[in-house]
Parts: structure tokens; C-alpha cells; sequence
């Protein structure tokens, strides 16, 4: 649709053969194409028909890029609370690169060991709106939107055990942050998270999404 | 904190004399102050001290301004199912307003009646972010979301009955959105939904919220 | 049971073997037979033993007709909202015209591009009933609710991940619509939508189903 | 909208001045009116100044006719598990008479005491379309569901205690039956029940709904 | 412990090796042995082992018996409402046996045709105590509930699928059936409900279980 | 229905005249009434009219008896966790002794002071079934159930606060209970306890209930 | 029991006089007491009978001491996030004090604000045991334990609304914390937590608790 | 960090090669490692690599010291219900004993048998702290709790089937404990369990944890 930006694809429950056929035809009208949710063995047989698509395995995401999108000066700070969040926190950053954005990446900086997010909160401040990935129970976001001005987009990972209930815990620590301006997206959501933050990010530019 | 804004108040579970405290000790240093969730009893009681606090019944907010702010030429959309989700849509529409922001009220859209959608489309598209509030089943923000390319705001409320759950079933619809670019708080949240957006909305503007 | 209608077998949990043996006491009495649930690697074994019994892959559906059914002039109209949930439509198309109705099939046209579900309104419209399949957040059966004057069945599927819940919160968008005119059946129920809608269609034809 | 049908305000969290102002407005067109979940109270004061406002106590609703509406010959049966659920079962059948259906009720027959059930089985096998109201476990729906050939429409109802959870157990009982030709509304949802029984019942008389 | 009762051993993540061992130090002290919830892999192992063990394949329980227990001249029926509850309704007639009762098996009556229980009505008012046994929706407890006026333990099974969970449906309808008389045990807990049954029946013969 | 056992009235959402014409009609057939969850302001309304109806106050009952019944001369135990418990205790007790059971009260023996159990073991072991009622955790049923090998009816009670969930944990705890024997009911239903309790008392007495 | 520690009445549910009968046969055994859950309506019955009795109307306690208790060295910090928290976190103060505690209230001090609780720290870290009080997200206690080397005990409240359900967001927080040393009680049990913070408190001095 | 105490690491989700990168950087700082939730299989490749590795299979912890550590005088008692408790039971003790703590195991002595329990009392009342692990409901918790004068510590485990809801029902049984004095971890956290008793085992040593 708009210019530049990738038609998305969810690559969940769709089969090689039918990821090859969108992307063939988005191609033919000049469209960037992000996949989301591509297994290594999805991509392997994606690859042998479409040679220019490129794999990024830490987010699972596919991209194949017909033209060269600008990008934007101002930056999305990805925040993560553990290691293990990784894999959501690169769904969010290569959708947010594939959308134009310069993405600063501030992993494993959760509130057991508060240091290491003081450490980075200069360069946290200095994004135009902030994206905190956790897992277990969440409270990152509360402490970093405590931290900062900018809007904080919190997505809850599926990570943890017994009454983490697959990111549920996560989620409604999100939901009741005592915290101001921090919204939420669906548990493991990397995508639905830059996307809107690719929206705001492009607005401060003085753009529409 | 930030020049101009207001500080912000929850109301619920003060007294009047505790917000009363509170209002007189911001005055002092010279801030705006927002207070959410006060009953008209309680305002009453706050009004019979502070003859310059301004009560805003629907949204159930007291707004006490020691000095003016400016207001955005952008603009939030509120945009509202039912009209039983006013008391909600208020709190969002006065805390934008609190926070310099303009702001079109568009109520009582909801997607039974889906052209009634469709006549205020051009003007929600017009806004820089767009808050959708809805109970019930929530599926407003989908529909809206699918609409527009700018960032939206969901907020479920706990108008319903049964199976709502006191709005469990519209937050889960609006996070579980099939189209991109939504992000939600928590039920009956209109404070929140606003503070985010007016930070997008003033980032848009060329400043930090 | 009804003249010509098939009888159903659940083949959930059977075996080939259990099937088949249900099949030819029901093919002894002149019943044609529906079995859903059926899994491609027990129809292979069905097959090798009941040569007339024709597979629905898709479906997941087996028939066995012994005898010939009218099929009615109006139509039900099997609307989803993504090509996900595919396998429960055709569950429900095969289970409509096993028992004699024409079915419309207008499938992924969910509310993210609801311009899609305006191109297919007229042919929505004629049908005597109609049965919207979703999964994520299920606002379809809403929009399309509110736009057409039929009975609607809504069925929500387990496509989605996250605060889905395996399809509750489709299911729970469905029972709490804002639009009238629409019941529910359980997650995946393909069969049981398609069998009430059958009878609605029947009884519209003057006879009871 | 359809001629003669009744336009519907669902009454709970209007005010009596509320409803007043849209019944004026809808009789001026001419329209008929049914205005549900309305307490005594309230209807006082409708009363007093609409003086054709009648009031159903036991259903909660209030009708004015501005025209009179064709009763159809064929029937919706209303049978209800115990004399708690009646304030369910009567918004059913006030609504559905209100549609111009004729309706016959027969409650108090739960599983409890089947006998009393089959006592009235032949009347309920007479009507074209079925509601079934109850509330604790819900089973009356199944039972129902075995013995007849045409749709059921199955309403839970918040009657219970403990780990009935308002109605959920209801609800889940009919969301599960292993009879087949049951669709289901909200929790005490008699409108939406009669709404879809109405649409049904005017389709088998060669109309649409 | 009591004269001839066999003792118990749940098989549920207990090696083979482990379930032999505890065999033979019972059988050393003269007990007979009950091992529920045995898989048929489990079994081929005890079996090279204790060659008197005897596999109850639909129950997976496996027997060893040192002494002869007399049976009652009174029974327990077992009721189930599918095909699918057979596992569980045999792992209560083999513990049942086990601890010396007279057991009727009346399987495959449930409610969707309820003449088929009606046929086995004499049957199950002859027992003393009567187990009903049900998934999807549990409605058979209660019918069978009211028809009956001796002890009736109910069983939820994890038969079903969707808003079933696993069982839960099954459980809630039966510890909310408006019949009297009727408690409940665990989902799927087909050993529970014989132990209760069995002590009942032993009671109704003169000695404690 | 059987000689000298009383008719039930379920009085909760019943008026006080609804009672009392139920009683008249049970007392024309010479039946005895037993009408549970009264509360005392109902009650003096009944009392007006029906001069021989007695009130158990504590157990929120009214007895209305027109001919004496035998008492067995076996006894139910019922055993409550703790003071709180009373109410649900005392709706089995006076529904056991109408229906002509011996009881035995053993009340606030709860597990926190073991002790206090233990001093009154050799009197539980003596009744022919046990109830055991205990709200917060309900921990009492499992360990009473280890110590007895009579058939032990297991209510949970919606005593306790936060994470209790008005009597869910208590449920929970008991339908899982490591102890065999145990069988359930509802949260609070005193009533459905001392039924099932009488059916098998009686049936020990070589009767059956 | 152990000496000069106070026996303990939760009074929920217990009338002013079953409290005062407790409380004289307490006083009689020269035993101190401490009463939980008092209204203000309460204490003025009890008052009226027992003038020794101390009010804390913040906790909502009642303490009636016949013997001084000595106070230890070491102490316990209660930590809230919110001004809202104060009733749960008074209710352990008061207990922890009347078992004989020095201790340290830290009040309103949660991450939204991060920059008092880090004002707070040094105070905080000097005592033996903290006890973490924090509704809506409860985020406090995994900050806190992050920063601290002893045990953390959190009490989740149910201060908060929408998907905090009246607590328990709070608790899956503080079940899930990614710091280590933090154990969990029940939704607004300040007296658990002060208990068991009395216990690990006394141990350290070199006695049991 | 604190000298002697071994770093832990949570070995799930990660790889053998990151396990071995940190235990390497760790071991080059003098640090003793603890690393729990490691399979057999894993263990396996970073017991190649790092041949100072000690695998405690039941516990799936590896130890790898470079120092020794003093062991308390006094203990932590580890009492379990059931032998399938056991791997978390072992996490607790290996966890206990990395840290300095002499540890007492008493494992299986579930209230079904409560004689077991009270066998091992003497030495369970010699522990400083206590934990309980216990699946199924978990009473255990609060018979112990009862029985002792020390802190307890429950962890509620996964273990049992249908209601138990993978330890929900254990955990929940845990927090609403009637008994005082018990705090609560998450389900299966058998570290965290041993991490907070060691604190207090050391407190009561005169030293912090
Ligand atoms: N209606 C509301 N819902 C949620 N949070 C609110 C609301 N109103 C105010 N707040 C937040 O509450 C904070 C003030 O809390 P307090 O210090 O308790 O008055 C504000 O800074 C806001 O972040
Ligand atoms: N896919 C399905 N979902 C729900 N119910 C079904 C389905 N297929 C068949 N049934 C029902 O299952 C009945 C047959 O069950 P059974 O006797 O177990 O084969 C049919 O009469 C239908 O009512
Ligand atoms: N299928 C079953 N479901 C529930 N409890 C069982 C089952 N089979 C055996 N049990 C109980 O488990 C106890 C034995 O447990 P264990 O010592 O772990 O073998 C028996 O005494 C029974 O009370
Ligand atoms: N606020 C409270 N929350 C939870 N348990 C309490 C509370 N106050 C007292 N208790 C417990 O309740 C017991 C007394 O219960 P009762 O005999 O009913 O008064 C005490 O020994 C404590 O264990
Ligand atoms: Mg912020
Ligand atoms: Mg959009
Ligand atoms: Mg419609
Ligand atoms: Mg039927
Ligand atoms: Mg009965
Ligand atoms: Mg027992
Ligand atoms: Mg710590
Ligand atoms: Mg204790």
C-alpha cells in the first residue's frame, strides 16, 4: 500500500508453497515483503525458488526487498528484559528496520539486576518511543515507563513457568502498570509492537505512517 | 514536571480532603493539576475549598489550571461504540484536553450500524492517533484499525453483561486484532489511552510528549 | 432418521475400523453417512475397505451416499474471515450439502480489509442464513451482523496465539456482539453451525429439516 | 426499519428521560417500539409521559405500538428449566411477540423431573423453531435438543450459586451438547434468543425476517 | 490394610520397575494388588516379570490377586453417556471387581437419545449405587440423577473439544445439576468414583467397605 | 414422593408466599416440607401464616412436618474446618435429620490444630458416612479422608478471601485429594452433602434411601 | 502458646460478642491477644466490655496485652508502592509489633517514582526481613528483591481495577519475579506476611519464632 | 557475588555452549555455579567441555565449584507428599546444600497416610525453616504448618491431572492456608523455595544470606 513500506505476510499455518505464491505477486507490483513466523525449514524451501529472499533466524522473519526504503533519523529503542525474550524482541526490530526505522537494541536489562537498564537509560531516552519486551512477570515496563517521557509500547512474552501461564502474568502486569503511557500488544506480539511504533516513529518525522 | 502539563491525580479511594492537600500543595508550585475519577459528592466537597476547580461531570474529572497551556492544530479522535461508553470516552477526552491536545469527539459508532462508521471516516483519518473505546465485544477497533494508517489506542470497557466479563471480552478482542497499528490498556483506562496519545500526538508536533 | 438425510458419525477418537463397521450397518439400511474428523491417513484405510466412500481433504470429511438428495433452490452462505480458518468452513460446507442445501462459500474476508466483505455483500444477502467463521478476535460476525437481516450462526475457530486462548476469545467477541440476530456453537464446530443452519434453510423451503 | 417490526433500545443504563426522548423520536416515525431491561421504576417515569407505554413486569419490557402486527400461524415454543429463569423466558417471548410471533411457553419442565417435560412434548415438537431457558447446569437443552428436528436456540441463564459462575456452567453445558441443532446466546440473553427464533420462524413462512 | 481389599498403586509416573518392585513386597505380606493407570508398554514389562499380573487393557489396569474376594449380591452400575468415556468407565468396573462388587455395564446411553437410557432404566434402578460416566457436556448425570433415588457418583471426562476444556464442562454441570443425590470426583477419575461406590455398596451389605 | 421423607423447596429467589402455597399444596398430600436458604425476614412471613412451621435459624431452614419419621440408629458425622463453616454445616445437619439420620456435630476441628481432630476420631470412625465442610483451603477433608474408611462427602465453603475465590480453592482442594473415598459437591450446597449422605446411611440399614 | 506472643482472632465474621467471649478466655490464660478484620462499628462494642482494648484503625486491629513484650534489636521493613496499600500494610505492622518486632514503615514508594524507593534504600537494606505490600501491577517487589540480600516476603493487594481482578495480577507478579529470595502470601494478608517476617526475624536473634 | 555463595544460572531455553560460556567466565571470577533445569542430554555435552561438572540427575542441577563452602550447623527440613515430587524436592536440596545449608530430606509423607508424617515430626521441629512440596491439593502444607513453630515455605508442584490444572490447585491450597506462618513460591520452583530458606538458615546463623 503505502510507498516504500513491505506488504506483511504471517507466515504461521501457511504452507512454503503458499508464502512463495504471495510473495511472487507482491513482488510483481514493486511491493518489499516482510514474513513474519517462518520456521528455518520453511525457509530453506522458500529460499530454493526465491533466491533474493533473506532470513533472519533469531526473529524468524523473511524479507525480500524490491526497492531500498530511507530511514528514519530518529530511533525505536528495543528493551528486553531477558535472553530468552530475544526471539520477540527481533520480530519487533527487523519489522521495524523493514519500516524504515533505526532500531537500538538493549537486551537482558531486567529488574533483578537494575544497573544494567541504568546504564543504558541515556540512550533509552533518546529513542522517540520505546518498545520493553518480558517475560515472567513483567515489571520492566513499569520501571522503564517510569524512566521516560516517550510512549512505551510493552509486549509480554510467552516465557516462564507454572503461574506464568504462557505470558498471561506478563500481560496483566503490563496492563495495570502504575506507570503512565505504556499500551500493550498481544503476548509474543514483535510485530503488532513496530508496527505502531513504526507509525509513531515516522509521525515525529513529520510524516504519516 | 514538564512545562505546562498538568500533574495528574487518581482520585479514586482519596478523600476529598487528601485531594484537596494535594491540589493546594501543586498549586504552590505553580502546576496544572488533573484529578481522575471523582464523584460528584467528592467534588463538591474539593469545590467548597477550591473555587477554581472545574468539575467535568460526564468524565468524572476536576481540573484546576494555574496557568494556560497551548493547544495542538493536530488532533486525537475519540471514537466510541455505545453511548454508555461516554464516562470513559470523557476521562480520555479531558485528560487529552488537559494535555494541550485537540480533540474530535466522534460517539456511538459501533459496528451494528457500520455506516454511521463510514460517515466520520474522513474526519477520524484526519487525526494524528485515534482512541477507540468499546464494551460489548469490542470489535470497533478492529474495524476502525483496518480503516486507518495512524496509530490507535483501544480501550475495552466494562459495559456488558454475562459473558463480558466486565469487559475481559473487549479487551481480548482488541488484543487479539487482526488488523495492525492497535495497541490497548486496561478496561475502563480512558486516562491512559489519552496520556499515550497526546505524547504521539506532540511528538508528531515536533516535540517530545 | 429424516428421508434422505445422512446419518452422522463423529470420527474423532474411532478407529478406521470402528468407522467402517458403523458405515456398513448404516449403508445395510439405506442411510447415506457423514463422518467428520477424519484424518487423512484413516480415510486411506476406509477407502481400501468402502470404494464408493468419496474423502473432502479439506473438510477432514468423509461421505457415503446410497441415495440421492434434492438440494434446495435458496443457499447458506459460509462466510470466514481468513484463509486459516479454511478447515472448519469446509467442515461445514461438506456438512450442508451432505444434507441437501446449496452453500455459498465467500471466504477471507475479514474486518483488517473490510472492503473485501462490501464486495461480496449482495451475494451474502441472498442467502436464507448465514454462518461467519473467525478466529483471532471473530469481529466479523459483528460487522457482518449488523449488515444483513438473516439469521447468522457464528463460529469462532482456535486460529490465533497468545491471549486467543485456542479460539475463547473469538467465541466470547461472538456471544457478546453488538449486532442482533446472531447465535454461537463451540470452537471448530463446523458440523454443528452447518446442521442448524441446514434446518433453517429446510424450514424456509416449507418442510421441516 | 422493516415494516411493522419493532425498533429494539435496550434499556439498561439509560435513564427514563433517555428512553423517553427515543421512543418520541421512533414514534414519529411511525416506528413500533420495544424497550428492554427496564426496572420498575424507570417505567414510572416513562409513564408518566407516554401514556400507550405498556409495561410486561415479569420480562422487564416496555412496548408501544404505533401499528398493529400480523401474528404468524406457526409457533416458537419457550421451555424453561425452572421457574427461576421466567424473567429470561418472558423478555423471550414479550420480544418474539413483539416481532409478530405467536409464542407458546411452557416452563418449569427441568430434568430434575423429566415426566414433566415429556407431558408437553408434542407441543413442542409443533413449533418451528425452539428456545430453551436455564439456568444451573444447563442440561434441559440437551435433553430438548435429542427429541426434536428443528433449530434450538439455547439461553443460559445466571441462575445458580457457587461454581455455577453466574451462568458460565449453563453456558457451557449448551456450547458442549452432544445433541446436535443447538445454537446459543449470551448469558440471560431471552432478547437475542427471541430475535434469531423470530427471524427463523417469519423465514419459514416465505419471508425474511 | 482390610481383609482381601487389594491395595493400591497409582501407575502414573511410576517406572515398570517401580510398580514391580512394590508388587512383590505387596504380595509378600498376602495383599492382592490393584495398579491403575498402566500403559500396555508399561505392562509388557511387568508381565516378563510377575507372570500372574493380569492387563485389563481398556481399564490400563493391572491385577494381582493372592486370595479370592467374595462379590456382593448387590451391584454398582456403570453408566456412560459415549464410546469415547470407556476408558474411564472400565478402569471403574475393574477397580469396582477388584474390591468385590457385582458391576453392570450400561454403556453409550447418553442424552442426545435419551430412549436408549430409558431402555436400561430397570437395570440401573436395581443397583445400589450407580456411576455415571460423561465428556462434551455432562447432561447425563442429571437425567439419570432424577430418575433414580439411590447414591449417584458422577465423572467428568476429558472428552471433548474447544469450550470442553479438557473436562471442566463436564465437571461444572455436574456439580451444578439440579437433581438431588449426585457428588462428584475428579475429571477422568474412574478409580475415585469405584472406591466411593464400592464402600456404598459394601455399607448397603451389612459390613464397612 | 417416598414414605415419610420430606418434599424440598429450594427457597433462594422464592417469595415468601410462593413458599408458603408450595407448603400448603405438600401438606394436603400429607407430605413433610423441608425449605432451605430462608432468611429469617422470610421466615416471620411464613411463620404468620403457617403457625407449624419451625425455623432452624442457623441453618436457614424451615421444617414443616405432618407425620413423625424413624431415626436410624447409625449415624452421619459432620465435621467443620471452622466456625465460619456453620451455616453450610447446619443446612446438612437439619437436612439429614429430616430425612430421619442420626447426626453427630463435630465442629471447628480444622487441620491448623490437628489435635482438636484427632480428640474426636473414635466418634467419626463410628458414623456410617462423613461429611466434612471446610471453607480457605479445605484441607480438613483430605486429612479426615485418610483417617476413616467410610464414604466421606466432601463441601467446600465460600469462606475465605483473595485468591480463595468464594469457595473455588476449597473445591479444587477436595477434588483432588490424595486420600480415596472423597466425593464432592457444590461450593456452600450443604443440602446436596446430607441427601447423598442420607441415601447411603439408609441403604446401610438395608433400605433403600 | 509460646510465651508472651499473642494468640490471634481473625475477625471477619465474628460478631463483637463472639470476639469479647474469646478475648475474656484469652485474658484469663494471661495471654495477649491480637484481633485482625475489626470495623470501627466493631471496636465500639468491644470497648464498651473491654476498656483495655487498643483500636488501630488503620490495620482495622484490636490488641488487648496482659504482658509486655520485649521488642528486638533488628528489624522489618514494610515497603508499599501506593498510599492505597496502607491498610494491608498497617495490618502488618500492627502485627508484627504485637509479636515483639522494631519496625520500619516505608511508605508509597513504588517504580512508578523510582527515584524514592532508591532514597529509601539504605534503610531498607538494614533490616532483616522486608515485607513488599504492592496492588495494580505489584511490580515493587521484583525491584526491591533485586536490590536487597534477605528474605523478601510480598503481599499482592487488591487495590486496582479492570484486569487487576481485585488482586490477583499482583500476585502472579510477585509468584513470577525473576529476583530470587521472594515468598508469597495470599492477596491482602498483611498478617501472614508479618507473621511469618516475626518468625525469620526472632531467628535471627538466636531464638524461634 | 557474596563470597562463597555460587552464581545460579536457570538452564532452561538456553544451549549447552551458552551454559559452558558462563560457567567458564563465572569460574575465571573464583565464582561457584549453579546451574538448575538441565536435562540429561545437556549435561551430557557440557560435561565434555567442563569435566569439574557435577550432574545431580533427580535434582537436573549442575554444580561446578571452584571453592569449598561451610555448611550450617543447622538445617532446612525438605518434606514432600509423594515420590513424584521428587525432582523438585532435589532441585531444593542440591540448591540448599550449594549454598551452605545442611538439608534433612523426608520425602512421601502425604496426609492420605498421615502416621508417615508424624513419624519424622522431632526432626522436622529441629529444622530453622521448612519447605513443603507437595502436588495434587497440596494439604500438606498446612497440616506441617501447623504442627511447627518455624517458618514454612511451600511450593506447590505440578503434579496430578484433570482440576489440578498443572498445580494451580496446589498453589492456591498453599496460599489460603488456615495455618500461619506460610509463604509461597511458584509451582515447581523448588530453587526459589531453597534460596529464601537459606536466607533465613542464615540469618539464623548471625549472618545475612
Ligand atoms: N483514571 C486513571 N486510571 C489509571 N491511572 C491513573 C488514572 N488517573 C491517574 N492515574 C495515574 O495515577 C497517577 C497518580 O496516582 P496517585 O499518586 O495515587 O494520585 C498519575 O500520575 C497517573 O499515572
Ligand atoms: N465435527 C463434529 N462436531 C461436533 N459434533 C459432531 C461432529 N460430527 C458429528 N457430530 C455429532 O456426533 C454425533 C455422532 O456421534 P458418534 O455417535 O460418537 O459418532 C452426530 O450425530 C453429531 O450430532
Ligand atoms: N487412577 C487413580 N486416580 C486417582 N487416584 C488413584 C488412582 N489410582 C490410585 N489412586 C490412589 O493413589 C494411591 C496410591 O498412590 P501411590 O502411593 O502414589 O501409588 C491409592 O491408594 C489410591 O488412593
Ligand atoms: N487477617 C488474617 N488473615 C489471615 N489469617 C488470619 C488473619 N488474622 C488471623 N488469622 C489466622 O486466623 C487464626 C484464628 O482464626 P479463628 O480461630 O477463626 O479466629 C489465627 O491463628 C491466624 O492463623
Ligand atoms: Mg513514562
Ligand atoms: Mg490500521
Ligand atoms: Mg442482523
Ligand atoms: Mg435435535
Ligand atoms: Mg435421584
Ligand atoms: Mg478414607
Ligand atoms: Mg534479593
Ligand atoms: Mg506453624
Amino acid at each position: 500500500k503505502r510507498n516504500g513500506y513491505p506488504e506483511v505476510i504471517y507466515g504461521e499455518g501457511k504452507t512454503a508453497q503458499q508464502i512463495i505464491d504471495i510473495m511472487y505477486s507482491l513482488q510483481s507490483h514493486q511491493q518489499n515483503v516482510l514474513c513474519t513466523r517462518v520456521s528455518p525449514e520453511k525457509f530453506v524451501a522458500i529460499h530454493q525458488v526465491i533466491k533474493a529472499a533473506v532470513y533472519y533466524a533469531k526473529a524468524r522473519c523473511v524479507v525480500l526487498n524490491v526497492q531500498v526504503m530511507a530511514t528514519t533519523s530518529t530511533s525505536i529503542a528495543i528493551v528486553t528484559a531477558g535472553t530468552s525474550d530475544m526471539a520477540v524482541a527481533e520480530e519487533a526490530a527487523v519489522t521495524a528496520e523493514a519500516f524504515g526505522n533505526r532500531v537500538q537494541r538493549i537486551y537482558d536489562v531486567g529488574v533483578a539486576g537494575i544497573h544494567r537498564l541504568f546504564a543504558h537509560l541515556t540512550e533509552i531516552r533518546q529513542a522517540q518511543v520505546v518498545i520493553v519486551i518480558a517475560g515472567m512477570e513483567g515489571a520492566l515496563a513499569s520501571v522503564v515507563g517510569g524512566l521516560i517521557d516517550t510512549p512505551l509500547i510493552a509486549v509480554p512474552t510467552s516465557i516462564g513457568y507454572g503461574t506464568n501461564f504462557e505470558g498471561l502474568t506478563a500481560l496483566l502486569t503490563m496492563l495495570n502498570s502504575c506507570a503512565s503511557g505504556i499500551t500493550v500488544v498481544n503476548i509474543d506480539n514483535g510485530f503488532g509492537a513496530a508496527y505502531s511504533a513504526s507509525m509513531i516513529n515516522h509521525l515525529s518525522q513529520g510524516g504519516k505512517a
